[in-house]
């Protein structure tokens, strides 16, 4: 009988559940709307069927020994969901892992999205072999998933690795935190969107993105015309990989880790973001760290990468508990 | 048989050794010259000439299990000190674990100053039971040792933890290190004078102190003026305070740790560095994490708390080896 674990990545629209082997393939995956503003029922109703469903295609027996969620504002010690801002229907405080493990009948751990990139990483990527390692997610906001000694860095009250939410601008952009000047208000998509819209600003116009308001720019429209030579847009992206850069170089000051390695959807912008980010990065690390820091963008393609790294974190349990 | 260890805390000048006990009482100790402008070897000879000398001392008969030392510039991994810039004399790469090991037969290991003082403060100090913190050592420049599940954080290189060199103001003061703006050029004892000649120059005077040039104010200068109601070596203090708090800020964000320990020279100014720090600290960390971090002042007393700290992590290497 093959020993899989299901993987289980709960976003703020839609939820991917997969079961995958311990190699790292996927067999069988399925998606799931989150019905993130019903009560927590709705979306456990869903995905209990979702997984009998997936059981059912399966054509190899199969044992499926643990889960593995990511999830936002995932807390790993408590295995909850403590007051995500895009799950709102579900309330402050959801005690999934233990609501799911009781209906399973298997052990279940959760943790936030970018820590389960980075045991995805570590498991089946880029960082495989690596034990001193981050992982930045780029997607609405940015995360960090922070490997050391070969675990991941939790902290004192399982939130450790809000990296997004270190000051880079004194007073500057407000945050949805609650704060200004965080990171994530210059470097994420919707990030990206603002530096474009100040540089529209600054520069009077001049991009053919400035007849777009701030609501229906996508950052993937600020990729496509700097593809298509906007210089304005070709702006916006050196902007952000500077001050992403800069913020790299500090935490490989304080971290010293082997690679850092961009994840999620801005990190496919290739070359528009890496080329800013290494140049500010080496230019702003010190001395005594210049060059040992590698920047890499995770090499985990298509839908299933962070169903891998949900996966990543049952496996590590198991294998905690051998 | 009394189980010991022995401590050793090399610093530019001074170097102090002591034979520790497991409950952290040091029974004997000796300071001896580093002799750091000499070939290590006249460094060596002193060192087991007080060696010899301190074991004669000690009146209960007694097992010697392991040596740690604190160094600056110190890596774990390899034992070595590197490019120490206050040790010039003993060259770019002295393996002194190995050869203190080699003479005495006995396990040795190292870390940087910074790494030894949290060490010390996990078994003998005010972090007792805790494993997710971060010491701040503030002296003529600013060390961070930083605990991770119960670890301290090495990286891939043996050198993390250079939370001195995070950059908190844009091509702000010129750093020894080689950059610009880094933390420890505000937030140190240096630091603060350089913080203090700015202000008498912002002020155009208008403090006590303003009759000393930059050679001649040491930071016992501006705790003195600050005490005797001197309003410029006040705000001095405040800067400080302000700038190492909003740092502050961001290591909770990444670490969420349970505490963060000020220790060394600095530390002993009391509320006229912890108030400022706290304050800003406080107002500038993020919402989900306030209130969960205690600020605190190291209780480690007296000339020996350096040589607790080595010997701190001699006991910790003999006991990972059980």
């Amino acid at each position: 009988m093959k020993e899989v674990t299901i993987g289980i990545d709960i976003g703020g629209t839609n939820t991917k559940i997969g079961i995958v082997d311990r190699e790292g393939s996927c067999l069988v995956y399925k998606s799931i709307e989150t019905a993130a503003d019903q009560p927590v029922e709705v979306f456990l109703s869903l995905l209990f069927k979702a997984i009998e469903d997936l059981k059912e295609t399966l054509t190899e027996p199969h044992d499926i020994k643990a889960v593995g969620i990511g999830a936002p504002n995932g807390n790993y010690y408590a295995g909850t969901i403590e007051k995500a801002a895009n799950l709102k229907g579900w309330g402050d405080y959801v005690p999934l892992a233990n609501i799911i493990s009781e209906r399973l009948g298997i052990p279940v751990s959760l943790t936030n999205d970018a820590n389960a990139a980075a045991l995805g990483e570590m498991k089946y990527g880029v960082a495989k072999g690596m034990k001193n390692f981050i992982v930045i997610t780029l997607g609405t906001g940015l995360g960090s998933g922070i490997i050391v000694n070969g675990d991941l860095l939790y902290g004192h009250d399982g939130f450790a690795g809000e990296f997004g939410h270190i000051n880079v601008v004194p007073n500057g952009r407000q945050c949805g935190c609650g704060s200004k000047g965080c990171l994530e208000t210059y470097v994420s998509a919707t990030g990206l969107v603002r530096n474009m819209i100040e540089l529209i600003a600054e520069n009077n116009g001049g991009s053919h993105l400035d007849q777009y308001n701030f609501h229906t720019i996508s950052s993937k429209m600020i990729f496509d015309a700097a593809e298509d030579g906007d210089p304005i847009a070709a702006q916006a992206f050196e902007m952000t990989g500077e001050i992403l850069g800069k913020a790299l170089a500090d935490a490989i000051a304080i971290f010293s880790p082997e690679a850092i390695i961009l994840f999620g959807g801005m990190a496919s912008s290739g070359d528009r973001i890496m080329e800013p980010t290494r140049r500010a990065m080496e230019e702003h690390t010190i001395r005594v760290f210049k060059g040992k820091t590698k920047l890499l963008i995770s090499d985990l393609k298509g839908d299933n990468t962070a169903i891998l790294g949900a996966s990543a974190l049952a496996w590590q349990e198991l294998d905690k508990t051998k």
